[in-house]
Parts: C-alpha cells; structure tokens; sequence
C-alpha cells in the first residue's frame, strides 16, 4: 500500500514513479527548485481532455460551452481553453480584460454578476461581447440608459432563478426562493424585467439562463431544470421574447478526495436531454467552471515544521489559507502526497496544516504520509479551481507562482508576488520611500 | 425608533445626524465621492484611544502592548498606533517590512509563526529584532543552525500550547492539545526545545508565549493561562532559562452587532493580574490586534441592486466577500445602516449581498432598514479587522482602498488596486502586450 491518490485525482499526463512524480517531462521537485513553493503546477493535457470531454458529451446536444473564468481566471489557463475551442463567462470588467487578453473574441464572452457596475456595462457594450446576463430588473433599468442604439442593440439575456435546491455546500447553492441571483420565477421582478425588454429597441433579447450551484452530485436537478426552463422560455415568447439560447450553467460535481460523489458530462448530459423536449429551436448552453480546471493542476508545498501530537502528526507547510481558502470556507477536504516519495508505505496519518496564524488553516486531515521531514515536497492535488482565483495575502505573505506544462514545455504563467507587490498600493509606502 | 447601531460599534468620533454621517469633520458621502466605493475609512481617534484604554488597562501590571498586525496591516493604521506607543508583533518578512516602514524600530518587533521561512528567520536576525518567538523544536533547529554568534545572540522566546480550549468558533481556537501552534506542555517538543535553547550560545531565551484563540468572551481562561505559564516558567526555568517575560497573547472578544458578549481590556488585565501570583520578576505582555482596529473602521459600498424575495428584501453591494471574507468564513454577524438617512424610521429587515458569484457572499443578514434605492451609501460598522487584511481580488475585482480620517484631515492610505495591478503577475499577459 502506498499513500498516492488515484489517478482520477491527478492530471492526466502525470506519472508517480518510486523517487519522484512528473507531469508531462517535469520532475515536480524540479520545478519547486525553479519557481520555489507554494507553486501551482498545471497540466494543459488535462485543461485539453478536459474541454474534448464536456464537448463529447454536449455535442449531440448542439450546447455552447462556456468556461466559467471565476474558478480559474490566470491567463495562460484561459488561453489554452480558448485554443481548445470553448467560449468564456466572465462575471467582472477584470474577467473581461483578462479574456481577452488570452484570446478570446469578444463573440465568446458572456458577462454575469448579481451587481454588475455601470463601468462594467459600459465596457461590455464598447468591446461588444456576446450577451449581457441580466440578474434582475434594477440592472435592466440600469442597462437601459446606458444602451440606447436601435441601430446596435445590446444582447441581453435573463438569468432564472428557479425554486430548486440543489443539494450542495449552502454556500454552493446559487437557486432556490432565497438566492440574491437572478429573476425569480413568476415573481413581479419577472414582470417588470419582461416589460422593459418589450418595450427598449436598444436591447435585444436573446435567451435564458439560470446557475443551480456547485458540487452538484445529483443529475436530476438538471432535468428538472431544463424543463422548468422551458416553461420560462414559453412565457416570454407570450410576450414576444424568443430565446434563441436557454442556458443551464454549470456546478458538476467532481472529486477532491478518493471516493467522493461524482457527476459526469456524460451524465449531466443525458439529464438535460431528458428535460429539454419542451424546447423549440432553443441552442442549449453548459458553462462549467470547476470541472475544466479542478484536476488539473496541483499544488506543492515545502514543509516547515512537523509536531507530534497525542492526537498525531501536524505538517507545517510554506502557503495554507492564502492560496488555498476552500477547507476553512467550505469545510472542503482535500488529500495529499509526497511527490518525491510516492512509493513509500505509510507510516500513520498526518494533519498538514498551513503557515498562515489561524487555527483553521489546514489543508487536508488525516492524510496517510511515509516518514515526513523538514524540507520534504508537499503535493496537493485537484488544486486547479477556485484556489489560487481566491488568493490573498493574508499575514502579507505574496501569493504564489503558478507554471503550465506541456508536455516538454513549462512556462510561468504567474510570477511570485514579492513584499513590494502587496504593499505597492500603500500611499504612506511609497511617501516614505520618497524621503 | 432608528436603523443605526449604537455608538459602542461606531468609531469614536462619528456622529451620525438626520442626512449625513461624519467621522471627524468628514462626511461619509463626500469620502464616497471623492475615492470611490468599497471604500474602508478608518478613525485616528479610535485608534488612538483604543491603545490608551489597552495601555490604562495594563499599565498597573507593567505589561509590554503589542499590536498583533495581522488585524489590520495597512501601514498608515500601524503608524498610528507605533505613535500611541505600541510595539508590534509581525508573523512574516511582509509584516516586518511593513513594520519597519510604519516607523516601528526593530527593538520593538517580535515574529511569530507557526511555519517561519529561514529568509524570514534571517531577515529578523539581520534587522535585530526584539526576539523571534519560537514555535516547535524542528524551528529551533533551523533556527541554531542560523544564529552562530554568542557575540550577537538572538533573543528568542517559546510559544507554549496549553491544554485549555477557549469557547469560541473552531477557527479562532488557536490553544489546546491539537493545535498547530508552539510547543505542548510537558511533551517530548518541550523536552528537545529545552535542550536545544540549554546548549547554543548563539541565542539568548527571554520568555515565553501562548495565545489562547479570538473573540474569547469569558475572562477566566486569562487568569488559568498565567497560572499554567507560571508553571512553565518554573520548569523553564529548573533548565537555567530565566523568563524576563511572559506573554499571554491577545484575543478578547469585541461586538460586532448591538447585543454580542465582549471582554474589555480591563476585565483581561484583571484576570491575568489574579492569575499572574506566580510569577517571580517576571514582566508580562499582552498582544491584542482586534480589540485595536476592529471598531474604528466602517466599509462603505454603494447598492447596485434591490431585489424583493419572499424571505424578504435583498440589497446587492459594489463589494462583499472580496474585502470581507469573515461571514462566509467565520459565520460572522454583522449590521449595517445607510449613512445618509441614519434617522429614519426602518420599513423592514434586509439581507446586505455582495457582488461577488457564491451564494455565501451576504454581508449582513436581517438588518432592519429603510426603503433602500440603487445608488445609496451602504455603511458597515466594525470594519477594521481581518477584512483589508484577507482582501483578494476574486472574480478578478480589483481590491478597495482605505481613508484615515483624523479629525480634520483624511488621507488616502491604500490607493484602489485597478484591473492592471491585479493582472500584473501574468506573464503571458504582459508578453501579450510586447506585441
């Protein structure tokens, strides 16, 4: 028995050999001594396999796919997604740079958000990306003044949000009576948001959307979904408003640990194609975020420090909760390894814990670790999704680098932030330097 | 009846009155106005009288003040209190260096950190801090391994875990027998520490150290820890290692909500004084960071949204979980109120959201307010810790920036970050923009 994850945890083009783990051509210790740790390493095979994957099982289906940035937004990711023929939701006016900026034709770019500035909306109207997603009738009105060419109509579509509750994390679940996003169903909002799009000849309406959650384990919801979403669409072609697209988001459960509740394309899929019969000449649309980019990275670690307690070993590693937020807000748990040792039996499990100077900085429980030694390599994996797009600095530790493999090729796609990053913005910083 | 909190969650020189709020002779609006939403402002005067109630409190037991910066590391507020003559303790080269900058001199600094690198281990070694508070036997190690001149010895004191549990969220709960942090009492880690400290003469042992968690509401745990410290001191102390001081950490509670349990620094210092019998020439510290910054900033953002629910009212903000993560975090319960129409009578509760995409993105839950319209001042109370300090730039918005207001002047102490700082790191972006 040894102590590495599966390979449905690991990117697809890595290998754990004996004394050490590759992706790609790249011995992961090699790439520590480079770029220095915390690093997060992607793998392009798998952001590739990945996207070939969500398109096989949609493509029966005729679906646009979307890549939802906000679970990965680091440019050299984006990029490689847009080469593997996905379009992109951006939910900022900095998603929206930071797309285009890998590539992507303003044509591929839906913009969402409960909160959307003026700023944002103006800057989606000037490039002219593909459609605005409306979240409710105050942004409408909003929208409104600010698009005011019958000749150029601004795309726009609603987003739903239906009274479904999918089974998830509470922080996870983005529908149901209660959530801040989208039109509620039958609700006055609805009736106002489908007034002022009858009425305003400076937008054109051209579809439907709604966002169940994330970690989603069950398929049906997507089902129910699609057919209440057909019943929404049916509804505003009474007044005059056909949906050329009707969206169903994205939220797919995938896996962080062995044995964790999974859900395919495949399977989200077929669920969709169950629910969609109420469709009339509608595009469907899948905007997954977390499954494209989840497997395929991971991060890695120095060790620090390892204690023996009466209730086992705590690994003190190099990053924690800075690049890492998901296990202490989202109880999210992770799984781990010794990239340079990946043989190795066991030797007990081990709780590794963060730099960071809080009590919940841990990054994965009762992981079952070889003998483990200050200056070891940490591997943690399916760290490619709302990991480092949720980084910060805290303690005022900079940020990590992030590196993409392919196959023979590494590159930094991110570099370290320095002390003088994170405290460039401080004006008292800079005045002093100036004595 | 009004919708506005009670002075005890305000900064001490705000006044609120029918259509404006003022912190010194500044309106709310007008900060808006003039730096853009979210936008954090902070009060001297709090700041200032915060550390003199720390200072009143303490002065009877002849304590050292520290101020814990991972609260709140925005170096115009640590300037402020290294003038109400504080020290400072850092947990990182960032927080030393930003120390340093704020104006602190390095006799004045201590590092801790439960993971220290060997460059911030040198870092504090070269600049000649006070002393580097050790956490475990592996970082004394490298720490010796280090500190190679009896010449120029290096102060160190030891973290002591105690096996007490302050009542408070599991997060916040930093003592106890499965803590990562410092050295168990009568462990085997205790044994090597002794050892190691007994025979270099490169470092010099001052005292020791333990911090029981955050946000602790019963002061008894005071008292017990300088019991159980006293004891350690005994031991420590039967090995030739003489404590000139002993900390007790930081950690009592503060409201964030009209009604939350609180310690004030006087019940503490009242507890540490009952349970400080056994010590023997000994000068104590305290190391608050919340109490300090906590009250003396309000968050201002500006609604993008209202949406009605039949759970009820929902108001969307230009911010949320990017400046604030504690409610998703911590689960952490705020008010707020509208700074312009403080006076008015509330029509209903509301849910304050904030902009980003997750569910868990709710700043204030259930606030009672007026009838609220896009474009209003949202103000959030009790803003002035471990928010700016766990600021990330998710969904790629860019981070808010922070006002010091005293009295009459206020001056930018964060500028805004833009779309460009936060894609700075990216290399592929900046290679794009050689072409």
């Amino acid at each position: 028995m040894t102590s590495t994850p599966s390979s449905a945890l690991l990117p697809r083009d890595c290998r754990i050999e004996p004394t050490k783990t590759l992706i790609g051509r790249w011995d992961l210790s090699v790439l520590a001594a480079a770029f220095g740790t915390p690093l997060y390493v992607y793998d392009a095979v798998t952001l590739r396999e990945n996207a070939q994957d969500v398109k096989a099982a949609f493509e029966s289906l005729g679906a646009r796919m979307s890549f939802a940035a906000k679970a990965c937004s680091t440019i050299g990711v984006l990029r490689t997604l847009q080469q593997s023929g996905l379009d992109i939701d951006a939910v900022s006016e900095g998603e929206m740079v930071a797309a285009i900026q890998a590539g992507f034709h303003p044509e591929q770019i839906h913009l969402h958000g409960n909160c959307k500035s003026d700023r944002e909306l103006q800057y989606a109207i000037r490039v002219g990306i593909r459609a605005i997603v409306v979240d409710g009738a105050d942004e409408l009105a909003r929208l409104v003044s600010l698009a005011r060419s019958p000749q150029h109509p601004v795309n726009v579509m609603v987003r739903m949000s239906l009274p479904l509750e999918a089974e998830t994390h509470p922080w996870l679940q983005t529908s149901g009576t209660g959530s801040k996003f989208g039109v509620m169903v039958e609700s006055d909002d609805e009736t106002q948001v489908l007034g002022l799009l009858a009425e305003n000849s400076g937008l054109r309406f051209i579809g439907l959307h709604t966002h169940l959650g994330s970690q989603i384990t069950g398929a049906d919801i997507y089902r129910r979904a699609a057919c209440d979403m057909a019943q929404v669409a049916v509804r505003f072609a009474q007044h005059g408003l056909r949906s050329e697209e009707v969206s169903l988001g994205g939220g797919w459960a995938i896996a962080y640990s062995d044995g964790d509740a999974t859900l395919s394309p495949r399977e989200v899929a077929n669920a969709v194609a169950e629910g969609s019969a109420g469709f009339n000449r509608v595009r469907l649309a899948v905007e997954p975020g977390r499954a494209l980019v989840a497997n395929a990275a991971v991060a890695l670690y120095r060790v620090g420090a390892v204690k023996v307690r009466e209730s086992g070993r705590i690994v003190a590693v190099d990053g924690g909760m800075g690049d890492n937020l998901r296990p202490a807000l989202y109880g999210a748990r992770y799984t781990a390894f010794l990239p340079n040792r990946g043989m190795e039996v066991p030797v007990g499990k081990a709780d590794i814990v963060g730099r960071y100077c809080e009590a919940g900085d841990v990054l994965a429980r009762d992981v079952p670790l070889p003998e483990v030694s200050v200056g070891d390599l940490i591997c943690v994996p399916v760290s490619g999704a709302y990991q480092l797009s949720m980084a910060n600095s805290y303690n005022l530790v900079p940020p990590p680098a992030s590196v993409l493999v392919d196959g023979r090729d590494a590159r930094l796609m991110t570099r370290r932030a320095t002390i003088s990053d994170i405290l460039a913005r401080e004006v008292s910083y800079s005045d002093q330097k100036l004595n």
